[in-house]
């Protein structure tokens, strides 16, 4: 079952709570028997570290529980969210997300750091130049491999956890439980649920979700992934700034306008970017012909360390919006994050087979003359 | 005195040769004097550690030298690259720079994270938590100063490094003889030149070049700075992607071409990005109307490390072209870098007072019907 959050929703608390939380699975929910739960044991795989003997360590969640606790708020966002909007220009495959593939929670849990140290794994530079060792590969209940890089699994600053907790409770089993990865400012893929077993190696994890088509963004003039060759283009990790917008209200209820009239237009939504990088600026226009640029005011998020804004900025703006021709208002969004890097203006120019990472203007529009329409 | 690379030699060779590499002072250059060189000692003050007691260490280059040697290959880039770009829409303040203000060089000195150590300074977390140290500056012969967040300072992956060695050879004086900073991944204004100290810090470095308006990129709707505070708005550190078409030459010389020919045309060029995010893409067009995007080959800086890809990457492409009712063809280029950013459009929505950091689709275009022109 896949399920988004409900755009009046999206931006109504920072914290998504856990019951609305958007939901993409590959396979069935794994459902453990008590026995399994009871017996629960992680198991880190490190055989390939000094010339392969075989080395595996096993930790309970006991175990994990007696490391030092760590607290992450992310935003996970499906690469496929606003895939929807690539729609409109040719069909791409996969589920039809609008904006709501995305959703933030307080994550808890141990450093995967740590994790990878108490089971014996020594200093990270020699782990490269001596063994070869540049990806940290995850196995779930479910089936699903996924891997990241080495860099990320052990930067003291990439804040990756092993996690057992959501919102301050245990993980719903929706959403992993016993235990899944948080991987901060990667795509959603990477923060692998029902996490069974760690593997550090010098490959990337096996199938479709780390090596095939499932996650690769191919360029906008290939319409058949059988044109390129998948194992040159590297997979979804980071995410591209993004942002949406979730509520549009004029700023004072009044007489039915008129086209061509300016209307004050009170606007809400989130911004996000991935790799940490921080939102510092949210463009909005109501008049997106003559380039009338708002600046919003950002709210709860703008306040994230610099560099590890692993979680959405939310942001308002009051926007002059020009009745068009249709009876509608349009708004357009678009988010600048901490590189200054910001969203494309055209879908066309982004579109890709597989509808990945859709991160053009966020447009939105808003009835106000009933009659046209 | 200011210089940019001519474009033509600009991607001629994958290292720009030291004496034609872009120059960008803001003051003269310092002459230091031969006893200044002899007796030279790089200062390091850790005196905001511990609760503020004086404590200060001196490096002599020799110093230095008995330290670890690193290479990095980077590729700096003038936070006001590409501005002419923007005085198309309305002028900007600044020098005029087409796409000359970028180069790329091998440089050799040692890690900031271990001249750091060696002064005795600690575990870095402690430092955040218990002494509140944010940043580390940097001062400069000439007056300059400078700051980077003190994570990318102590980053294991971060690489900046403290060079006296340019292209295998003595850093030559333009380019910050005896010392400079190299920080990778960052605009080049924070690879400080001509280093005399170095402070760790609660606060950002004072001056112009790091609070002040010169390296602030505002808001495309505001054309007066006083508009806005400054202090809200951080200051350009990562570099957001980019990229610049070098050369455009027909792929067969032969008959003049009629407007509405199309021509191959073979392109080359350089993308980038900051923060060490690769460039996984290049797409390339002569017919932007249609959207006719073509995938160009990647070629050197295509091997480097995933998320430390501190220099540019140099492309090729076969690209039909369309003869416009000007005479010309018009080719654009835009890179997509590893989190799969890429390059916005329009002009229009980035234009911004001081006109940094222009990063729209670079355009070139070649006369292929000289009568008309």
């Amino acid at each position: 079952m896949n399920a988004e959050v409900k755009e009046e929703l999206l931006t109504k608390t920072y914290l998504t709570p856990s019951p609305i939380y958007y939901i993409r699975h590959h396979h069935p929910v794994p459902l453990l028997s008590k026995e399994q739960i009871d017996d629960f044991q992680l198991e880190i795989d490190l055989t390939e570290l000094n010339g392969g003997k075989q080395r595996t360590i096993s930790l309970s969640i006991d175990d994990l529980n007696a490391m030092p606790k760590e607290d992450v708020i992310m935003t996970m966002q499906c690469s496929g969210n606003r895939r929807s909007g690539f729609n409109i220009i040719e069909k791409t495959s996969g589920t039809k997300w609008g904006q709501g593939a995305i959703s933030t929670a307080k994550w808890t849990g141990v450093r995967l750091s740590n994790v990878l140290k108490n089971a014996g794994m020594c200093d990270v530079s020699m782990l490269q130049e001596k063994d070869g060792i540049e990806h940290v590969q995850f196995h779930a209940f479910d089936g699903m491999m996924v891997s990241i890089p080495i860099e990320k699994a052990t930067n003291p600053y990439g804040d990756v956890i092993v996690a057992w907790s959501m919102n301050d409770e245990d993980l719903p089993r929706d959403h992993g439980f016993p235990l899944r990865l948080v991987v901060p400012g990667y795509a959603a893929v990477r923060s692998l649920k029902w996490l069974k077993k760690i593997t550090i190696s010098k490959e990337e994890a096996e199938g479709p979700w780390q090596r095939g088509l499932n996650y690769k963004i191919l360029p906008p003039n290939v319409h058949d992934a059988n044109e390129v060759n998948l194992e040159e283009m590297p997979g979804i990790n980071e995410l591209s700034v993004s942002s949406g917008i979730t509520t549009v209200e004029p700023l004072v209820e009044g007489e039915p306008s008129e086209i061509g009239d300016i209307v004050i237009m009170k606007v809400k939504g989130w911004s996000f970017a991935g790799g940490g990088r921080n939102i510092v600026r949210v463009d909005v226009t109501g008049d997106a012909a003559k380039h009338d640029w708002h600046t919003a005011k950002l709210k709860e998020g703008n306040d994230q360390r610099y560099g590890r804004g692993w979680a959405w900025t939310l942001w308002e703006a009051e926007v002059p919006a020009r009745v068009q021709d249709d009876g509608c208002v349009h708004l357009f969004s678009k988010g600048v994050d901490m590189a200054f890097n910001t969203q494309p203006e055209n879908v066309v120019d982004q579109w890709n087979v597989r509808g990945l990472m859709n991160n053009t203007w966020y447009h939105k529009s808003k009835i106000m003359i009933k009659e046209i329409n």
